[in-house]
């Protein structure tokens, strides 16, 4: 076996580049995929703000490392003096103006802010990279620690089936639902992940299938609505997908597909697995009912692919996301252990406790 | 009640203009939908290969009335004498050649040229005139029938789910899964048509919303990952889809998604009906076993509308169909009469008996 610190995602989503002094965040501008394979270098606060507003950089975890860089990148541009935090201040609350329900976003410039302020030394610059540096590989290693648990499930499969994006392109590491994947596919073993493309943004076809490839494992792109004979024709031995956001009981938030295929996998008595990190537990919400649903705009179902594909002023309703209950997932893949069954008491236990 | 044989499709998808010597098909042009609403002239056999090679001209049912005027014209060029019968039959294999596996196509080509056959008279362009009008009566009337059946089940509801198109558009008629949408709609009765967009062709938001819009009932496209969470909200109380073959245990396969749908439905305790003709029944078929299941291209999944949507090379798995099994069906509407419980003696008692 490797030594499974040793996996590394297939692209990196953001790095920093030279010291801290002169140094600058490049992003993989994930908006050009997977078309072109562009690299944005960001050097000041007013371009980190407007590559994540742009979806340049998207994915809870990954905004967050880009925003810890981001703060590191607006030092560089204020003067020593007694100035520099009221200033550093004011640039932390211009990157959280740039999606402000990233909950990782205003945390990780809040970190780096507040590193800044307990360093009295000339080292400031050099203390703030170091916290966003942490940032960064602190979200590697909670990537690492769910690929260990869930690469074992993934080897004795010959095909999995996953939705959406909850990737390496999302983390600063080798994403949540993935990252069983590439811990697996670096052990050697070989499986065929089928991606559920995704509608109505595609981030199945346009992103994870991509980084699969890009990362040598056997990735065959499916409309949703194949799913379900994929699964009746054995294709597939467990569904693995992450989440925006858990509740107490287990109830699991994520991308509008995903409690079909909970549904699904179910009738076909196929294990259905949702990969995420405690950070995503919210043991505040007893259950899935109140987990808010967005509704999105029309454009993304009429007009989606570059032309129109529907009727002019025809209606549409889009939720962006739907809630799997906990009863239809096998067990949950975290960062501190796998919960199974998905129950209140294991939530807490493994989460809280 | 107004008189049921009145309510006409929203669109003419096919009709003779002009008398039997100098008149000619005109073709509803459906590749371009919904964007343009654009007839196709034909007063050639030529230009009705074309149409049909092109899917100017789709489903069955609507193919099969396109080809029987498309005898007609072809006759228009032939000269009167003993060698036209010669001509008119060698008209007929190049029409039947535009799409080798429609049942109808050739169905319809064959039973006009018999009433050639069997017409000595010098009215031979008028009788056949009349057996392709005839064929094309046969098929407003056989959607009337299903129509009869569907309406009453429509009317109690305020939300109806439907994938694919087996609307007007694709017969000569009110459709078959939408013939009880538009009665129920006559008769004042008013709902809302959820309609699957329908992955990878988009028949759902391309065809099925234009038409429902048309014919004044109440469209909404979703995506069809938003299938589980329309029924989840109760927005349907039922499903009603197409079929493109029926095996003789009712088995229905219909365009990929249904199945899928079926499943969702059940877990909802949602009804879920099929609608269609009794031609769709394969009687020497005793399961949906034993119906192939068509691979398509993977061009239609990564490049489907006007950008590329996957990375290059990427590999896609693309099943155009699959099969619903009775046991998910709650009844088979036909017109005939509805089929349910849906078993082999109920199927056979309505189609066959």
């Amino acid at each position: 076996m490797s030594d499974r610190l040793q996996i590394q995602p297939p692209v990196k989503v953001v790095e920093w580049i030279s010291d801290a002094k002169r140094g600058w965040v490049r992003l993989l501008d994930q908006t050009r995929l997977p078309e072109s394979e562009v690299f944005v270098d960001c050097r000041d606060a007013q371009a980190v703000r407007d590559a994540i507003r742009r979806l340049v950089v998207r994915g809870a975890p990954a905004i967050g490392v880009a925003a810890g860089y981001g703060m590191v990148v607006a030092g560089q541009w204020i003067s020593d003096g007694e100035d520099f935090m009221r200033g550093l201040a004011a640039a932390g609350e211009f990157l959280e103006g740039a999606r402000p329900t990233a909950v990782n976003l205003s945390w990780a410039v809040r970190r780096v802010l507040r590193r800044a302020e307990r360093t009295l030394s000339a080292d400031i610059r050099e203390a703030m990279l170091d916290e966003a540096r942490a940032i960064h590989s602190e979200d590697e290693a909670l990537c690492i620690s769910i690929a260990r648990h869930a690469a074992p499930l993934i080897e004795n499969c010959s095909g999995v089936l996953t939705h959406c994006n909850a990737g390496a392109l999302a983390t600063a590491g080798i994403g949540t639902a993935t990252a069983g994947m590439y811990l697996a596919h670096a052990e050697g073993h070989s499986f065929t992940v089928y991606c559920g493309e995704t509608r109505p943004l595609l981030q199945g076809s346009r992103l994870t299938a991509w980084e699969l490839m890009r990362g040598g494992i056997d990735a065959v792109v499916i409309t949703d609505s194949m799913a379900a004979q994929v699964m009746k024709e054995r294709r597939v031995q467990m569904v693995i997908t992450g989440a925006d956001r858990i509740a107490a009981n287990g109830d699991a938030a994520n991308k509008i597909g995903t409690y079909g295929l909970g549904v699904l996998a179910r009738r076909h008595e196929i294990p259905f697995y949702v990969a995420a990190p405690y950070s995503t537990f919210d043991l505040e919400l007893s259950g899935g009912d109140d987990i808010p649903i967005e509704q999105r705009g029309s454009e993304e179902i009429t007009n989606g692919f570059g032309r129109r594909t529907a009727p002019d002023d025809v209606k549409t309703y889009s939720p962006a996301f739907d809630v799997t209950p906990a009863e239809l997932i096998t067990a949950i893949i975290t960062d501190r252990g796998i919960i199974q069954p998905v129950n209140e008491q294991n939530v807490r236990e493994i989460i809280a406790g």
